[in-house]
C-alpha cells in the first residue's frame, strides 16, 4: 500500500472538532449540550443576500473571473474605503473563503521551509496550512496576564532567522479576541520593514469591536504598502459561513500578480457566494449596530459570569467573538472532554475548545480553553451555570496561583 | 520590499488566459471573437438545481460538514452507484471544485521534492497546484499520431524514480479528448501496483463519451482500492462550473483521514453549491443524452471541417469537449496571437489555447492547440472558416510533414 505523504501524516486533526464524538454520544444520552466550541454564529444571514440569490437570472452557472466578479470588487474596494482603507478593485483577490486566501498569500510569499512567525495562542488551523505547504511557524508567547497583548519587540528579534518571510497575525484575535493598537501594530511595522518581512493580517473578526474602540487594518499604515497582505471574508461581518467568500488585499503589485496564478489555477470562486456577498454589501449599517450591540451583550454576559468563577483567569477581549480563558484544571483536554462523558448538570453541558489546540509550545494551553460567545443569552447562562458546577465537582481541579494573585 | 516566492515566481500563467488583452483588443476593433479557448459550456444548467436554491430556507448560511452535506454525499454514492462504482458517503470529500480536490489529493499523498508521472499533453493548470506543493511533474509524452494513447509502459518504467509518488491522468484527456481503454487502465494499475504509487484520475468529463464508447472509472479497477484516488466535479457535468462544487473519493482510509485534515482546515465547501448540487443529483437521464447529442454533433463539425484542411492532422476524441490539432505553423502562441491581432474574416476571428501551455518539455506543443467545442453549431462553422482563411494567409505557415504522411 502506498505510504501518505509526511504533510498528510503530520497535519494536526482539528482541535475543535475531535471531541465531536464525545458531543455526540452525549446527545444520544438525552444531555444538552451548549456548543461554545465553534465560531458558527447564530445571527441572522442578511436577508438582502438570498433574495439576490433567489433573483438572480443564471441560465447556464458560469465561471467568475479568477479575481472575483468585477462589479462585487468595485463594492468591496468601496466598503473598505468607508473604514479609511484606501483601495481599488484591482488590489482585491476574492476566494473560497479566509482560508484560501491565506493559502494563496503563503504560497506567494513564503516557499518550503521558510518561517512564519506567529503570536501564539493562534487560530489552529494555521498549522494545517502551513504543514500543507511546508512553512515552518515560529511562535512567541502572547501572556493571558497581559490580556494576550503583542509580545514585545526583543521577543519578535530573537526568533527572526535568516528563513524568516513574514509574521501573521489574526487582528481581532481569535482564540484570544485581543485587539491590536495602532502602537503595537506600529512596531509590528518597524519589524517587518527592518528585517525586510511580509505582515499578514486576517482581519476576519474586523466588524466585531466593542468598549468604544477602533479596528486599524494593516492596509492603513503608512509606508507598508509592499510588506502587507490583508485576509478578509464575509463569513463572519454577515453570519454567512457557508458562502466561503474570502478575500486576499494587497497593494504590493508582484504579490498580487503571483496570487493570481495561484487563482487562475483553481478558475474561480463560487459565483452564487458573489452574488449573495455582493448584495450583501448593501447591508445598513443598523444590521451591524445591532449585531454588535447583541454580541456586546453576550460578551459581557460570559466574562462577567467568568470572573465571578473562583479560579478562573478571564481577560476582557476587545473584539471577535471568543474569550480565552485560564482554569483551575490539571489538563484542558481531560477536562473538555469529561464535560461531555462524565459531567451533566440539569441535564446540560458545554463544549468548549480545549487551549491546548492553539498552541505549538508543547505544554502550553493546558489550563486554558476558548469559548465562542456565538449563543443567545439563555443559553450562554445555562452554559455558564454548568461551567461553574463542572468546576466545583472535577475531580483534576487545582488551585490557580494565576488567579490567586488577581489578574482579573 | 519583501521578495515573494520561488513557488511564486515560478508558476505558470495560465496559457488559455493570457491571450485575453488581445481579444479585448479585437473586440474593441470590433472584431467578433469565437472563444474556442476555454471549457466555459454555453449548455444550459438544469433549472431544478437553481430551484433548489431560490426555495432553500436559509435563515442562517451556514458552514456544512467538512466533508461536505451528507445528504449530498449519499446521493453521489448512489450516482457513482449507478455508474457500477460501491461506494458510501464516508470515500466521498466534497470540495471546492475539482481544483481542491486534486489539491487535497496531492498534498495527502506526496510531500515536497516527490514526482508525479502525467502523460504530456496535460491540464496546464496540474503546474500550478504542483508548483505550490513543491511536487515535481515528470511526462512522459503520448503523440498525437497515436490520437494521445497511453504511452507505452516502458516509457513510465523509465522515468519512475525512488521519488515517484504517483500517476496522475486526466480521463478523457483535457486537452486531447481521449479516452483510456479498460486495457490501459489495466497496464497503469500494474505500474502503480508494481511500484507502490498512486493513481489520481481526474474525471470531470467522465460524462462525456461518444462512438458508444464506455468510460472506466478507476475506482472501477480491481484490487486498486489502496491506490486509487478519483477527483470529478459537477461543473461540466450539468454546465455549473460556477457552483464550485468537487468530490474527492478514494477508498483508501488512510488518505481519507489525511485528506479530511485539510478539509477541516478550511472548514467547509460552498453550501449553496452544494445545495444546488444535491438537487442536480435527481437529473433526468434525457438531459445527458441530450447534451452528449448536441456536443457529438459539435465534435463531428470540428472534426470535419479541420480533417478538410489541409496540413491539419485532427485526432478524433472519444471523449469531454475538446480536440487538440497540429497545425502547418511556425509558433502556435505566435499564430493565437496573430489571430487576434492581426488577422479578421468577415470581422470575425477565432481564440485557440496554443499548444505550448499543455507540455512540459520544452519546444513540445509548437505546432498544435486545443479546440473546446462549446459552441453552436452556427458559430462553430463561422469560426472553423476563420481558421481555414487564417491558414492560407497566415505568414508562418509551414508545410506539416505528419499531415502529409495522411495520419489522418
Amino acid at each position: 500500500m502506498p505510504k501518505i505523504s509526511n504533510r498528510g501524516e503530520n497535519a494536526p486533526a482539528s482541535p475543535i472538532r475531535k471531541l465531536v464524538p464525545f458531543a455526540e454520544a452525549a446527545k444520544k444520552r438525552g444531555v444538552t449540550v451548549y456548543h461554545l466550541n465553534i465560531g458558527q454564529p447564530d445571527i441572522l444571514t442578511p436577508e438582502i443576500g438570498m433574495k439576490a440569490v433567489r433573483e438572480a437570472d443564471i441560465k447556464v452557472l458560469e465561471y467568475s473571473h479568477s479575481a472575483g466578479i468585477e462589479s462585487y470588487r468595485r463594492k468591496l474596494a468601496d466598503f473598505y474605503g468607508t473604514y479609511g482603507i484606501q483601495l481599488t478593485h484591482n488590489d482585491i483577490i476574492v476566494t473560497n473563503g479566509g482560508s484560501e486566501a491565506l493559502m494563496f498569500a503563503m504560497m506567494t510569499c513564503m516557499d518550503h521551509g521558510d518561517e512564519l512567525i506567529v503570536p501564539e495562542p493562534f487560530y489552529a488551523n494555521y498549522n494545517g496550512f502551513a504543514e500543507s505547504l511546508g512553512i515552518v511557524i515560529k511562535t512567541i508567547t502572547a501572556k493571558i496576564e497581559t490580556g494576550f497583548a503583542l509580545p514585545p519587540v526583543s521577543e519578535f528579534e530573537k526568533v527572526i532567522s535568516d528563513k524568516t518571510k513574514g509574521i501573521l497575525i489574526c487582528h481581532p484575535g481569535n482564540p484570544t479576541g485581543y485587539l491590536y493598537s495602532k502602537e503595537e501594530l506600529l512596531a509590528l511595522g518597524e519589524i517587518v520593514k527592518k528585517h525586510n518581512l511580509f505582515l499578514f493580517s486576517d482581519e476576519v473578526y474586523r466588524d466585531f469591536i466593542y468598549d468604544g474602540c477602533e479596528h486599524t487594518s494593516v492596509l492603513s499604515l503608512p509606508g507598508l504598502d509592499e510588506n502587507t497582505i490583508m485576509i478578509d471574508s464575509v463569513s463572519k461581518r454577515y453570519s454567512a459561513c457557508g458562502a466561503r467568500i474570502g478575500v486576499l488585499v494587497t497593494k504590493n503589485k508582484e504579490v498580487y500578480a503571483a496570487a493570481m496564478k495561484f487563482a487562475q489555477a483553481r478558475l474561480s470562486p463560487s459565483t452564487l457566494g458573489q452574488i449573495l456577498s455582493e448584495a450583501l454589501c448593501e447591508t445598513p449599517k443598523s444590521y451591524f449596530d445591532e449585531v454588535k450591540k447583541e454580541y456586546d451583550k453576550r460578551r459581557m454576559i460570559v466574562v462577567n459570569r467568568l470572573k465571578a468563577m473562583q479560579g478562573v483567569v478571564t481577560p476582557t477581549p476587545n473584539g471577535a467573538f471568543y474569550v480565552m480563558i485560564q482554569l483551575p484544571i490539571d489538563d484542558s483536554d481531560k477536562f473538555c472532554q469529561w464535560l461531555l462523558e462524565s459531567f451533566e448538570h440539569n441535564k446540560q453541558t458545554l463544549m468548549m475548545a480545549p487551549g491546548t489546540g492553539f498552541y505549538a509550545t508543547d505544554g502550553l494551553g493546558k489550563q486554558e480553553a476558548r469559548l465562542a460567545y456565538v449563543l443567545n443569552e439563555k443559553d450562554l447562562h445555562a452554559a455558564m451555570d454548568c461551567l461553574e458546577q463542572a468546576l466545583k465537582v472535577y475531580p483534576g481541579r487545582t488551585v490557580n496561583a494565576t488567579a490567586d494573585s488577581k489578574v482579573n
